[in-house]
């Protein structure tokens, strides 16, 4: 066990994640309590020197700071609101997943029962927690996070504090997991129609990581042109860009293959071009998407 | 003009690439013949050092290897069917993008009239070609390859041969577009809901960046998966991936903006679970898509 030098803090929700935080916690000399539904969730964490509380009061009153992590805001919320006058005067920070309106939900609570409020959101997998390559963003009262960074620091990587509005952290989340899972889909329906074809997904693979990367490397280009609302349609046009998506789509539905998430993708596309925006740039399309 | 010391090589079609791919030809010391319908789009290449011809049969008599780009497969066959007896005992190389059906289609209706028949893929954009960052696909009788590879090494960049089938080479190129664009539309939909939530593209940019590049580094990973046809859900699952695309489609619902990619790649998601495969990773869905 190594010596607690640092502030005391306690986690809620001790699944793969929670468990993960805590560790990082006690590993880094905090004074770390935990808590668990199923408290037998807990005892691994004992062994390596978490102090168990046996309810979720028990558990807040024992730190100035508490986090939660489980699995959605509603959960969260179960747990939190019945400890609410042993959470006044603490900062709760809530590293459950959910999205910007629920954020702002829990921070009006919050705010109502005097409790400091911080939403974080973790872009990293489990296995990155308490590592140089986890990804950490929070936001809320910039007061309150900066009194507790010293702390949150001990869970490794980058935090990035992302603005007082507490619905930012959870907004980069759900964008950032839109990118990914949206991304991760072409990977695996790509894989899906080469398989048909006879070419094996590890032949791909090389060629695979060049584009996908390539999608990466466009990014600041196209955030450029979001962020100016100009859309030049110099490099390529969506009228072109569709007519490739249209090779995609034909060649899934000669092998069978479910087509829906280019059949979408291509849908906004030839609204675009419908709206008379054929000749603009890719990025025209955030515009398509908030008009439905 | 450069000192014409290589291989004769004729171009059908002076769209934007095929003008790039006859300018590095030219550029190489190729005598490169040059066709396009609207002839006037010769006219540059005749000042850089091409010889024009005036109909399709002249151009395809006047080298061994002819290579055609034009807008799609149906454009490409309107072109060298009537000329079909002048490129008896030629090589011809068809890089226009289209479907691994139609390139083996068009390999037959070659062999029927003893023409020699490479399919290419040209996977990245016209700026590149002739210089090092361009990447060909070709596939074909691998004979018939080698004897004119030094000729397409003029393209510049990386040249692979990827097999027999003349439908190789566009079975890589839709599959590398597939996922190509299924990315750049999340990436779209990522920059429209930050948007709607107050947080820019520009802001976005380095995390995004980020998160799309992890996506590529997964790739080889899914890729011996679906290789192995094993899809351990060790590090994720597809129930908790349908969770969080789930919150993604409430997010962008929340604020009016269509989520039709994500909600059919979580169709998906959720098919495989409806099947029993919750618990597997990721991967698990090339199987899915191939059942609909």
């Amino acid at each position: 066990m190594t010596e607690q030098t640092e502030g005391a803090v306690t986690v809620l929700g001790l699944g793969p994640m929670g468990s993960a935080l805590a560790t990082a916690f006690v590993e880094n000399g905090h004074r770390t309590t935990v808590w668990n539904r199923t408290s037998s969730k807990a005892d691994p964490l004992v062994a390596k020197g978490a102090v168990k509380a046996e309810t979720p009061a028990e558990a807040v009153r024992a730190s100035p700071l508490v986090l939660v992590n489980v699995i959605d805001y509603d959960a969260a919320r179960m747990i939190v609101e019945p400890v609410a006058e042993d959470l006044r005067g603490k900062t709760l920070v809530n590293v459950t997943a959910d999205t910007p309106d629920r954020a702002r939900d829990m921070a009006s609570w919050a705010a109502d029962h005097g409790i400091d409020y911080v939403d974080g959101a973790i872009m990293t997998p489990i296995e990155t927690i308490g590592r140089p390559e986890s990804v950490y963003l929070y936001s809320g009262p910039d007061d309150v996070y900066k009194a507790h960074q010293p702390t949150l620091a001990s869970l490794g990587g980058t935090a990035t504090y992302v603005g007082a509005d507490p619905g930012r952290a959870a907004t980069y989340d759900v964008a950032l997991l839109d990118s990914f899972w949206t991304a991760m889909s072409g990977v695996i329906h790509a894989f899906a129609l080469a398989k048909a074809e006879g070419v094996t997904a590890g032949e791909l693979t090389p060629f695979m990581q060049g584009i996908v990367g390539l999608a990466a490397d466009i990014v600041p280009e196209l955030a450029a042109d979001v962020d100016r609302g100009k859309y030049p349609g110099d490099a390529s046009t969506i009228t072109s860009n569709a007519a490739g998506m249209e090779h995609i789509v034909h060649a899934a539905h000669q092998r069978g293959i479910d087509a829906g998430v280019i059949e979408a993708a291509k849908a906004v596309a030839d609204r675009a071009i419908d709206d008379g925006h054929g000749q603009d740039g890719f990025a025209r399309l955030v515009e398509t998407l908030a008009r439905r």
